[in-house]
């Protein structure tokens, strides 16, 4: 039912009956290497382009999902996803291999959470007994499309980030055992006028901040009710930028723990001339939170978790025409299902 | 409700309150160019890009179907839209504008059904009081984006069609007066191998006919249940290829009226040099549904229309690497609410 203004909570408690994760050679060797369900030595994964790559590791990371679930894919009733890659290509061609009815969507490196919303709502509303929310992004093809191909070797200001090379999938279904979908926030645009594509953190942290705020006062609570908050991908710049809003803004973060995924799935010691200010892309929050936070949550190292995934609604082309950087954040509260 | 496979029932018949319609010249021209809102004499908008023309379309549209649904857009929990320019720039960009929380969608030119229906859902589901779905296509943008810049003046082949500049919104609402949004079938992706992005209609046609099918099967409905069935936009070849298909698969349709968006738009007599086989884009079936059909519907002079929105899911990228063209169809049930 909507709470508040902007937010859905989801009294049937729609339950994460399964999820998976695929990762390339950089996020195996980061800090969360271990809990990944594939790391790919190699980033091509086999195939002739960098956009096929990308979609294989949707493909495997859906096929998985579907198998940890204990189910068959025919008993997924929609899929919902999308991907950074002009047309959502990505998702589109893997839904074509997995044949479940598709809901496209867009909310750059937001998609993750904007899928698992929606998904969740279609099972919680009774539109379905289950559902599959994915999305991916890979190093090369965002790299590629958003900026210069990685093979030029373009030299990066640190408050560049690194495309995370990645699917993370989540089959939702109406009962079951697993983590529930407790609640939504839908963001808001937000456009504080950064026009620079190398600070997208910086950009989408007063995104990040509203849709907080929001949350709190559409659910009437305060942060700690939550055992942990991860915002999406802002890295070190916005999340530091993030962290000062909140305070701005009198928000008591401080009353429980804050991170971003960004700066958890790399090691920002080792992995710094790499990585610059951390990770990013639609892949960061998904593989993050499904291939981690959620093994937390399952061990009862965490109760109730908050993830908050940002994106950077910008094209190339907006960027060229001078326009400044839009930005979102979608909230969505997970709860141990015990 | 869930009902079938992939399909939802609207139990609580959610109301379009209102709509609106904004074309160019060219759609002013054609038959129903007495229905829109705002026919523009300038496709350019007085704006420096076509790429803003195309979101100030889209802002008009917005902005007229509140007042035109009597609201005030603060009464609008959630927009629901994309387009087909990279990373949803016009739905983005006029959404800042806007400042409604927002779900971004993309299915290509089937945008515009994928948009309804979940906008449908939401408030069918109590998940919101008042939503709204949006989308558009700019005949310059797209052209720029997927072929070659207008101004090039390339020739096309007769199966070529021709991208509608055209915003189509409507509002949703729980109750109030207006045609009832009663159910939807959620499409899945359908392939048949065809490679040319001059013959969208021949690519699309078989994923129409797969979701009618997929409709009057969850339904346990016959065509006859309709006045009116129309597709999206397969224009002349796809529209005659669609109704060998449904002939094959032995679908009734002869017992209902049976047309397509594409040819509805245009005077293929008149504007043929233009226009080809028809129309295509996101805002054709739109500006058709919400500015032609849904008069019809007000005057009674039609009880009861699907809606097969279509959309081919390729980007220049998938062409240039030589995949063929994934295509999708969602398709909504529209009935008079009296």
């Amino acid at each position: 039912m909507l709470i508040g203004h902007q937010s859905w909570e989801f009294r049937n408690r729609p339950v994460i009956l399964g999820t998976a994760t695929v990762v390339g050679p950089d996020e195996g060797e980061g800090p969360l290497g271990n809990e990944f369900d594939i790391v790919h030595a190699d980033a091509i994964l086999g195939q002739d382009s960098w956009e096929k790559a990308e979609k294989k590791m949707l493909e495997e990371a859906a096929k998985l999902a579907v198998e940890n679930a204990g189910l068959t894919k025919e008993k997924i009733e929609f899929y919902v996803g999308g991907d950074l890659i002009n047309q959502i290509i990505s998702n589109s061609f893997a839904v074509r291999t997995m044949q479940i009815p598709y809901l496209g969507i867009f909310g750059a490196c937001s998609t993750s959470m904007e899928g698992l919303a929606i998904a969740s709502m279609i099972v919680d509303g009774g539109y379905a007994k289950h559902t599959m929310a994915g999305t991916c992004s890979h190093n090369s093809t965002a790299e590629k499309q958003f900026r210069y191909p990685t093979e030029y070797g373009s030299q990066k200001p640190p408050t560049a980030q690194y495309t995370v090379t990645g699917a993370g999938v989540a089959v939702i279904g109406k009962h079951g055992r697993g983590p529930v979908v407790t609640g939504a926030t839908i963001g808001r645009v937000i456009d504080m006028g950064i026009k620079d594509p190398f600070n997208m953190g910086a950009a989408m942290a007063p995104a990040a901040v509203d849709t907080l705020q929001s949350h709190f006062r559409d659910f009437d609570r305060q942060p700690e009710y939550y055992d942990l908050i991860v915002t999406g991908d802002l890295a070190e710049v916005g999340y530091g930028i993030a962290r000062e809003l909140l305070k701005k803004h009198r928000v008591p973060i401080e009353q429980t723990t804050y991170k971003d995924c960004g700066l958890m799935i790399y090691d920002l010691e080792k992995q710094k001339s790499l990585v610059q200010a951390g990770g990013s892309g639609c892949g960061c929050s998904a593989t993050v939170t499904y291939g981690h936070l959620l093994k937390r949550l399952a061990k009862g190292e965490l109760k109730r978790i908050l993830v908050v995934a940002t994106g950077a609604l910008l094209s190339p082309l907006s960027f060229q025409q001078g326009e400044s950087i839009p930005c979102i954040a979608h909230a969505v509260a997970i709860e141990s299902g015990e």
